[in-house]
Parts: C-alpha cells; structure tokens; sequence
C-alpha cells in the first residue's frame, strides 16, 4: 500500500517570531498519524499574502493531504480566507448555516447583547467552493477544497477549536477518501540513564532489527522514551511482527523501564496506588507546586491524591510541616535532615501513606558556594521508612524544576513498588 | 535596508508525529527577531535523508541564514552530520578540540569510569569544511558552513544546548556577516475582554496606522496580547515613531490593560508585591497546585510568596485551612463559602498579606446537573476583605486548570491594586 503523506501549515508572524509556541502541528500529527498518515513536512509562515500562496504551492507537490491552520480569526490581521478563496478560484458567499451558528454562540453561549458586529458576521462568510466543516467549539468554520485528488483542509488556529474540528470532521473524512495503511508506534518508557549508556544496552539490538523496523531515541527531563516505527497493511499483523522486537528492547533495558505505554511517572504513579488503593500527598519547596500540578493533570487523581503543602518560606516549613527551627537553623533549608521532616509533616497534615518532598536552589541566585545552585534534596517516605536523594543540577531555572520533578516522581515510584505492602 | 531573512529546520519524526513539541524553533526565531533577522519560514521535516537534503535546497531559495536543529545526538537514528558533509562537499575528520571537550565532559562533568564509547568518540568528527562552534554544555559541536553569501548553521536539539550555541556563538557571527534593520515590536497585555471586543475599541486606530506598522492580536487563556510591529534603520528611531501608536492604544484599550511589557501576570504580580512590601500564598483545590508552579517560575519569588496548600481532598481543606465541615457538607467544596474561607485559613497558615483560593470541577469526571464540569469559584482577599468570582468554562481539563489559573492571578492582581494599603 502507498503512504499517504501530510503537509501542515501554521500561519501567523507569532509563531516565527517565536511569541507562540507551535502545539497546533503537535496535535495534528498525533492525530493524522493515529490512522496512518505519514507527515511528511511542517511548514511555519507568516501572514505574508505571497509567503502562505507559496506553500500551498510547494506542499501540495510533496503531499495529498494539506492542512492549513490560523489566519481565520475575527480580527483585521487575518488573510488567509480571501487567499484560499482565490487559489481555489471561489468567492466569497454568506453560509446560512454558519450564519445561524455564529448568531446562536453570540446570543446563547457568550451571552452578548445588542447588535452583532461586522467581523463576527464576516465569519459566516465562506468560499462557494469549498465544504464547510462545522466548528461545534467557535465561530470561524473549518473548511475543505479538493484538486487533483488532493484535500485541503484549512482549520482555525484556537487549539479547543481546532481540536474538535480535526477529531469530528476531518480525520472521519479522511479515512473515507483515503486507504491507509497501518502505522504502528511502540513506546517504551526508561528513567535514571542517559541516551548514550542506554544505547550501549542497545547495541546488538538496533542494528539486528529489520530494515522497516525503525528505533528512535527521546529524552526528555531525566528520562528517555524508546520508540519502535513500522508500518503494514493491518495494525494487527504490523503489531504482532513489532511485539517480540519490543519485549526484547524492554528486557535489555529492564533496570531502567519505568513503563511500556507512552504515558507519563504521573499516571504511572496513579495507577500504581489504585491498584493498591494508596493515597500520597507533597511537601515542596524548590518545586514550588510543579510535582502537584504534573499530579493533578491527570483526570481522576483526587481518588488518591490529597494535596500539596508547597511550603516556599520557611516559616511554612515550621508551622504548617513542623520542620524543627534548630534543623532549619543548622543544616539549612536544603539538607537532608529538611525533606526527611517534610515528609513526616506532609504525611501527618495530609493524613497520606506516602508522602514526597523536596527543598533545594534553583537559581538563577540563591547559591552559595557550599550549596551552589543546582543542590537538591527529595525525600519519598511512609510512617515507616524514608529514602533520599541528592542532586546536582547545572541548567536554568525552568529545566531544574523539570528535572527535579522527574527525579522526585520517579524516586516516590520506587519507593512504592519497593514497599512490601 | 535590505531585510535578512531566515529559515529555520528542524530535524526529527518526534516532531512530525507530535510525540514532541517544537519548542526549539520558538527560541531561535526570538533570538534572531532581536537582532532584526526575519525568520520566513520554518521547516520540520522526518529522520528521512532525502526530505533533509531538499528542505536545504528549498529553503536556500528562501533566505540567507538557514539554521539547522536536531539530528546530532549520540544514538543511531543521526544523519545529519553525514549529510551536512556531502552537501557542502566535505569529508568527516576528527577535530581535536572537539575530542578534548568530549573527554572533558565524559571524565570531568559526568564522571563516568572506563573508556569512552565509540558514539561519544564520534561526537569528534565535523565535517573539514565547516567552522566548528563550540558547544560548552554538550557533546555534539555546532557547524557553520558558508555557500554563495549565505550561511547554514547545524545546531544539537538538546534545547539548554542549542540555546547556549545561540547566544553565544550563532548570534554574535551573524551581526559581524550581516548588516540587519533594526526590528521592534512593542506588547500590551490585556485580560478580560476577548479579541473581538478589543477589535471594536481599536476600529478607528488599526486603519489609521502608517503601512509599516503592523497590529496584531494574540489570544491566550483568557489574555490577550497586542503587538505592534515596525522595521527601520536604527532602533531608537524605529521605537521613537512607534512610541505615540503605543501609547494611544494603551489608552483606547485602558479598562482592560495589565502591562505594557510581553510578560505574564505572575510577573506582573511580583513586581506589584515587591513595590508594595507585601507577600501572598494560595490555597488551591481545583488548579493543584499550578497557580504555585506559575508564581515560582519567577526567578526571586520566595521573596513575596510564602507557599501554597494544595488541598485536593475536603479533609486538608478542613485540617489545614480550617474549612468547615458543615460548608462542605451542605454548599459543597466548589461555593463561594469555601473558597471564601480558603482564603481565611491561607491567610492565616501561611502568615501572608493576601491570599488567593480555587475550587472548581475540571472535569472530565466530576459534574453534576447543578454543579456541571467547568463550574469553578476564586476567592482574593486580605484580613479586611474578600473578593469572590464565579466561571463557567467549556474546555478539556488541561485549558480549565489554565483558565482557572489566569483568571485568578487577574483576581489577585485587581484586588491588590484596588487595596488602598
């Protein structure tokens, strides 16, 4: 079976300019490749007239499927519908349909009162040849143009909208027009070692797997994602193929395996302390409510997760977690005597069975020379037992909080598995 | 002055599948906009020999800087070093700086025992028609190579890598090839009102703007940003003509302005706080911990932020911030009550000026017919007062933590101002 390949084009001046940061391609692609389109190139411009009619140009030569978003909001900086209308050669007409939506979400859902306005009307404006895809979540339509066996597809660029429109409208059409064949991704979940060691591990493996078989390595805060690609006629078969390919890498990896989904510690975690029925609870200081934020990002946590007593003062850590002034005082804030404390505090306030905590420097000032910035510590701990560790961090400050918040989710994870009961 | 323009590539079927986020594209194309370097366009293409060797010759088409990322790391998927040496022509030697610095790291830095493996070893090779960059922070060098007045850049895609080879070594080199406008955007920050509203308050300003003025709108949780943008020969004269624009569209959009810098409310925040020598903390239920995470991403917070109570279960609510049982039984955890007495108990635990609270269902479990997924209540207040707010948001669970998150950090930023201390 042929590949089908994808060409994607974002448009607006603030991706460029690095004011936005592209997630929109991001999803597109999880979705396009789900039913296994190859994207073959992502493609920025700006709102440059001549720049987004040259990539139509150009990708529709490398793809037979191109999917524009942005450029389709109600403000005046917004070319793209008047572009597509003429490189398809339409014009430009009034969709009843879209008219009464725009008119309903004016009304009913945002509430609004007297008349509508010229821009919010213009949206209901739509090139006579093209297919409207209804955008259940906004007021700019989707829409779909067809030449030469290719489609394109131009899609808001607000993310709930876009989302909606590519999961109701344009992957069902999709599949409809276009056979597909199977692509398959396995991803393998590695924590505690770096790229190069684990490719070491790896080194008779990669080579001794078949030429469509692909491995890709991504590391990511600490930990690294080992990925398998191939691709067939059906999911079942090129699964079946892939599997004992994938049980072997997972075998010689096995010291390091955190998990054989793509998923991340956090949901990891939860479902190591479902299927235990265990609650935890945090104590942070240097991460200052990241660990509760990655925890509480997955639906259903409040199950088994408590909260959070991100205690960035010290005065938080004496009265709400009940550090010792004299450990404060003497072994400082970020010592090993402080997390182990932490945990208690946090297990006692929280009233979890276990708990996590970190305290440490993650700059840019704060440093001293006998804990430069970079020097964490992170305790994991239950009413009988603490574990802790300590590292030494040397990048910015957003990176630290991420690395540590790895660090420390991946350390409370093997405290639990290690836990007898 | 001639513009200079640039394409950036990113190399990686991470990107292309949207198993990663480009957000190594973002920083480059903020850094070059700087120094009035117009990024044109940006490519991603796959691990595909091929689709690399014509997105060069494409985008060569298309501008005189072409910087390249990824594809440099120490595991097998990397073609682009060997690539890079055929396109221009080269061959692959070992360059002993380079093995120096690869030594350096591997004994000094990472402090592993035993010989070096043959992946870090190749680390050392470039291609002999390159000018290497050297890349302090990692293994893989930069390369710069030059064709027909135009220069290509191959940077690692490690991103603290490629930001230090940037700044240090990519940007100084283009201001000495390269004679570059100067470009200047200047960013209002408005919360509260949506783009269309603010459309209507600049219809008469947005057409009366000279033709190299450019306005644009940026809609972000809530927030919206607008950007002037304008090219000239010199920087102060380009920010001198601007300077009036800027101004009266502060103005006009006045009742919704919050900064007139590109930065977020947590900084905006801080900055009040710092100037008024007062501190906060949060007790969070329904953002976990996020609206921390947002505060604390500001390097020197712990000066104004005492830390926060993440209370995901009732209990905390009641052991740690003192909720009553009875509110919880019959308003609920998500009511105005609760959250007024949120702020109560962070007020007191924490020993700070003002406090800010949530709760809130964020779905997608979790909604009943009176209180739906998306029902959240914020509280701000100080001993003397409180302040409440109610939302109702229709997003997936991710963008109603971020919702929630904005709106509340507005809260906050409001009351602190309308307090007459």
């Amino acid at each position: 079976m042929n590949t089908v390949n994808a060409s994607i084009i974002t448009i607006g001046d603030e991706l460029l300019i690095g004011q936005t940061i592209d997630t929109n391609s991001a999803f597109i692609g999880q979705e396009l490749n789900k039913v296994g389109v190859w994207v073959k190139r992502r493609v920025a411009v700006g709102d440059v007239y001549d720049d987004i009619w040259q990539a139509l140009d150009q990708e529709c030569k490398q793809s037979q499927i191109i999917i524009v978003t942005g450029g389709l909001g109600p403000t005046a900086d917004d070319i793209t519908k008047p572009l597509l209308c003429n490189y398809f050669g339409g014009k430009l007409v009034v969709n009843e349909k879209v008219l009464a939506h725009v008119r309903h979400l004016f009304e009913k859902v945002f509430r609004r009162t007297g008349p509508m306005l010229e821009r919010n009307l213009k949206q209901a404006e739509v090139p006579d040849v093209c297919t409207v895809l209804h955008n259940a979540r906004g007021s700019a339509p989707g829409m779909l143009f067809k030449r030469e066996g290719k489609i394109f597809i131009s899609l808001p660029g607000v993310p709930h909208e876009m989302k909606g429109l590519m999961r109701d409208e344009v992957i069902p059409r999709l599949l409809k027009e276009f056979k597909m064949p199977a692509i398959v991704h396995r991803t393998a979940f590695t924590a505690g070692q770096g790229e190069s060691m684990l490719a070491e591990l790896l080194n008779e493996f990669e080579p001794a797997l078949p030429a469509h078989i692909k491995l890709a390595y991504l590391p990511n805060y600490g930990m690294v994602k080992l990925r398998l690609t191939s691709q067939g006629n059906s999911k079942e078969d090129v699964e079946k193929e892939m599997l004992p390919y994938f049980e072997k890498m997972q075998v010689l990896v096995k010291e390091f395996l955190v998990s054989s989904e793509d998923e991340n510690l956090e949901v990891v975690i939860g479902k190591i302390l479902r299927a235990r029925n265990k609650t935890i609870g945090t104590a942070e200081s240097c991460t200052g409510g990241y660990i509760a934020h990655l925890i509480t990002s997955v639906p259903g946590s409040s199950d088994y997760y408590n909260g959070s007593v991100v205690s960035y003062s010290n005065q938080v850590k004496e009265n709400a977690l009940g550090v010792g002034h004299e450990t404060l005082e003497t072994a400082g804030a970020v010592s090993e005597d402080t997390v182990k404390q932490m945990v208690k505090g946090a297990l006692q306030l929280l009233k979890v069975d276990y708990a996590l905590a970190t305290s440490g420097i993650m700059g840019p000032g704060g440093g001293s020379e006998e804990k430069p910035v970079g020097t964490v510590w992170i305790a994991a701990g239950s009413k009988d037992k603490v574990e802790t560790m300590q590292l030494h961090l040397r990048f910015d400050r957003q990176r630290n909080i991420a690395m540590t918040g790895g660090n420390a989710l991946n350390l409370l994870r093997k405290f639990i598995l290690s836990d007898p009961d």
